[in-house]
């Protein structure tokens, strides 16, 4: 396997920041695009359960649409590729068989092997603890999707911007969503900064490593 | 800046997989650690406002104390670095002011230039919506944290295990976190992969891309 080297990682962790301003002309290669796609789809999960789905949003009226629920901020419409991360709003048992039965085929496995796997599961996010907040559980599996994306664009070269300051209520409203047992919960818009972007060029805001890392 | 290509990065996250079973004798490099303590460091978050600390457990009586609050999975003592991440309890107003002040130092920019983005954060983050859920809030940005660890460990050739299966309260007893403003909220151990770890082998369990990614 080709790694990066450790000055490598962290040049690519420097090069990205929130980009302010994409450049609309410039599109993610579909090849680069296929390996971004993948990423988000090989995120680790809790229990591998991947509660979510990934919204790319591409028509030009909806993001057009979502623009007045984001702040207006441009990168929604500006952008190469627009990411709306979705979250299951209730975990069922339905849902754990799924996962089941899919584990079942990719590591050929008897279905009545996995009994004790499925168990333990439902116990936890569907009739347990993570089931008592299995949208919040669920919404957390998405960020780690999300930081996952963000930092495979970077050793990518892509540019990236997480978006918090979105409506997740109205995006559920423009996407369709309700009823579909997924809610909106975070975005990200990728592609290529503009030459004309400032913050480009601002250092990095971050505390001081030994407030952030404490050793014990 | 060398970048990996698609191909390259597909096959550092194939490659790695949540490790069961640790090499107890193999440490992580000095350099190679520095590298993903920084990419913790340099971790995007809402508003910047990194509102966590990342604790790494090196002292093997505190990893021992972890372990029975950890389903016991010996990662925990095995693991050549094990970081537990902790995030703020609550926001207060002396967050935001820690946060402004440390980016009118690193920007160069006088405070009072800064004051329309303190009040920005102090009217979401504080007061409004994301003060109401602060610690959820929080949390999620170590998830962000946990993605990017995850996916800077795999492209430098370091293994990773992410563990949900802790017990947050009696984490925080054991590290002595109670009255500091942190509550633990998930843990990943890092190192290499031991030989015998049969979980390394196994087909990785992903639904399919079309159940996971629509593009819309």
């Amino acid at each position: 396997m080709s790694n990066l080297s450790p000055q490598q990682l962290l040049n690519a962790l420097e090069w990205r920041y929130a980009t302010k301003v994409f450049d609309p002309a410039k599109k993610i290669p579909a090849d680069i695009w296929h390996a971004l796609e993948q990423a988000l789809v090989l995120t680790p999960t809790s229990y591998g359960m991947q509660p979510y789905q990934f919204l790319v949003v591409q028509d030009a009226a909806k993001r057009a649409a979502l623009l007045p629920h984001s702040w207006n901020q441009k990168q929604v419409v500006d952008c190469s590729h627009f990411v709306v991360f979705t979250a299951r709003t209730e975990m069922t048992e339905a849902d754990v068989a799924k996962f089941i039965q899919r584990t079942s085929e990719v590591r050929d496995i008897l279905l009545e092997k996995l009994n004790f796997n499925r168990d333990m599961i439902l116990s936890d996010v569907v009739k347990g603890p993570r089931g008592k907040t299995a949208h919040e559980w669920a919404a957390r599996q998405c960020y780690i999707a999300l930081g996952n994306l963000m930092t495979s664009a970077a050793v990518l070269g892509v540019d990236a911007c997480p978006m918090e300051g979105i409506n997740p209520l109205e995006y559920d409203q423009v996407l369709g969503l309700n009823g579909s047992g997924f809610k909106t919960v975070v975005a990200c818009a990728l592609g290529y900064r503009a030459a004309a972007d400032k913050y480009a060029s601002l250092p990095k805001v971050r505390f001081e490593t030994k407030d952030l890392v404490r050793v014990i």
